[in-house]
């Protein structure tokens, strides 16, 4: 599901091949926790560039639960989304958002941060739940550690990950899941495109199952966590539990043990992360994809990502401005507005400020990412990478 | 400004001619009071097939500042929307909003229900804000009474009502106000069009004042207001304080016997309603012209207008449905959604169903208005009217 198309240095540009369309490496995945992108319909994602979203295997389980969605024809059809779709296990949303949680070999019971009531994933559920979603890449569960852990309960927590990846792995292959058992995402003839297949029909879909290398901030852990995945032969990494508070440099050196472990024709995808500099930070040590809310919730308080720093749109110096958001950017919200009526809008507490500056945020990020690997193909990464971090002054 | 082109009874079908394109009427304006409809894009409002929109005087002198929107190329490009706009001069808000106000002959004083802070409003500053603002239709600053109101101050409020439209007109034209001063919707090439004017570029602009009659629910004084604005020749005529707590009854009393007082050569637009009901028998006694904010602010809550009557998306009966919310609605939201998402976003406190359901009811108004005005136009307005009620059984 994975073609290299060039390196530069350990930076990669590749394709994903997904169900629902093939996705330019590095990506950047918006994140649509409660299958919406906050404030954005579909279309605008799409407007924005996105190929590829992010939603989430514990929120859609509490609601509307995935039993629901499948009714309604599967997650791509529910929110009307026709690019590709990652979900995450919940790991990650049981350890950071449950209360009283208990782990245990078998799995994780929590009560629930909506109603209070009594739920349990195990490494099968999890399976069971994403195969109904009907997402093109699922997330086995995993335990997430927080920063910082002790070294024992960071091995522990990194064993069950593996055995949990195992049996997610085991499972997912007793239940024959392949072509046939994945939801088809329907295309009514009526709803409009987003364009994004060009309006083809996915007559059949494929899921693929990601591993989860867990290991907290101990280098052998993250080694021994990657080369115990990689025996189990996943389709793609993932690398767990950074950007929880260990810092850059910390997360940085967990991505150079990390990454050489795992295979060059597989995709590499950092969860979670993060601000732009990270996002560079971890292509340049050959990570591949990428979520983060920050674009959204970033925008949704008026903070704006441009091409020469973070701005602040509630700021008053932006009352009268006449200029977009950003000069260099033409995502719909650069084109149609103006600082002073973005800065009404944050100002009046009105929500059409929210949604355009999210927008905005998101088209960066994507930009980004087009930008990274364009630099990486023309074997200049290094140098696009030293002229961003110099280009953000603004802050 | 208006050209009548066809009457069923007392209904009649118009078209109303702005510099920002000519409106046809019967017309339903959604209402952008802070200078957006709320929680949607103006591209979504277009979609949604409005034309013509309403904007507050009095929540854009309090902020931005009509000073602000002037240095940012005035209303319509400040919140980049290329159809008309009617301001309203903020009589309304200051009687409902404001506290501590102060009326005299010569204006209003409040203090501004944003930061407390000392505001006056006279007649000529209420013209002065509007052609700084550059709406293609202004109103003049009236006394809107609330409901009951006795006799005695309701003559007193009218009285007031029509002095002050006399001096607002006598302002404006001693301001010479007409093509010259106005300010022109700078359409940059570079921004999306929004197609309403097929792109064109409006060079001139001639702001419209109407006169609003006033007299409370006193039939008498509202004939002899209607009368004496008659006399002073405004180019339309709104009917204010209705819909305030007096009922279907006597606000169609009061439509009754103001309207046949009213040229029929001019616009005669009904202020601030209202539910589909009250529309339908406001066109029925011969009114062309509404705006409200119901479609958006019960979209908001989840309550949505259908062809079968109100729905409240929240509901549990939605959570599995695959329907449209309309299914003889073509708007973006039905075309693309189904009532189980729709219900999902509302159980999730997600904004887009606010903004998807807001949308739909913008269409749905927008449409009830192009049924009515084709069933007058084949002199079928009574049947249509008729069959409407009958169909709204959901409730």
């Amino acid at each position: 599901m994975f073609r290299l198309l060039a390196t530069d240095g350990l930076a990669r540009a590749g394709e994903l091949i997904t169900p629902h369309g093939t996705i330019s490496t590095p990506v950047f995945m918006p994140v649509g926790t409660q299958a919406t992108i906050k404030t954005l319909t579909p279309e605008q994602v799409a407007g924005a560039g996105a190929k590829m979203l992010l939603s989430n295997t514990y929120h859609l389980h509490l609601r509307p639960g995935e039993d629901t969605i499948a009714a309604l024809g599967g997650l791509h059809r529910f929110m009307n989304w026709s690019g590709a779709i990652l979900t995450d296990s919940g790991g990650f949303q049981v350890f950071s958002l449950a209360e009283l949680t208990k782990v245990t070999d078998a799995g994780v019971s929590f009560r629930s941060h909506i109603d209070g009531s009594l739920v349990e994933l195990t490494p099968e559920s999890v399976v069971d739940i994403q195969a109904k979603l009907g997402s093109d890449v699922m997330m086995p569960l995993d335990e997430c550690t927080s920063f910082p852990t002790p070294r024992d309960y960071a091995r522990e927590a990194m064993e069950r990950t593996v055995a949990w990846a195992a049996r997610s792995r085991a499972h997912r292959r007793m239940r024959g899941m392949g072509r046939q058992e994945c939801l088809p995402h329907r295309r009514d003839e009526t709803r409009a495109e987003n364009t994004i297949n060009g309006g083809a029909d996915i007559p059949v879909c494929a899921q693929a199952l990601f591993g989860i290398v867990q290991g907290a901030t101990y280098p052998d852990l993250r080694v021994e966590c990657a080369r115990r995945l990689v025996e189990l032969d996943f389709p793609g990494y993932a690398i767990g539990g950074l950007s929880v508070g260990e810092g850059p440099e910390v997360m940085n050196r967990m991505l150079e043990v990390t990454v050489p472990e795992l295979p060059a024709d597989k995709p590499r995808y950092l969860m979670g992360v993060g601000p732009p500099d990270d996002l560079l930070d971890a292509i340049a040590r050959g990570v591949d994809m990428f979520d983060c809310v920050l674009p959204t919730r970033n925008g949704r308080n008026g903070f704006a990502f441009t091409s020469t720093g973070i701005i602040r749109m509630k700021n008053a110096r932006h009352a009268r401005s006449t200029e977009p958001l950003d000069a260099s950017c033409d995502c719909p919200t650069c084109r149609n507005y103006e600082r002073g009526y973005l800065r009404h809008l944050f100002r009046a507490g009105e929500i059409l400020g929210m949604a355009l500056v999210s927008l905005h945020n998101i088209a960066f990020f994507v930009r980004l990412m087009e930008d990274a690997r364009r630099a990486i193909m023309t074997g200049r990464f290094k140098e696009f990478h030293a002229e961003f971090i110099q280009s953000q002054t603004e802050r």
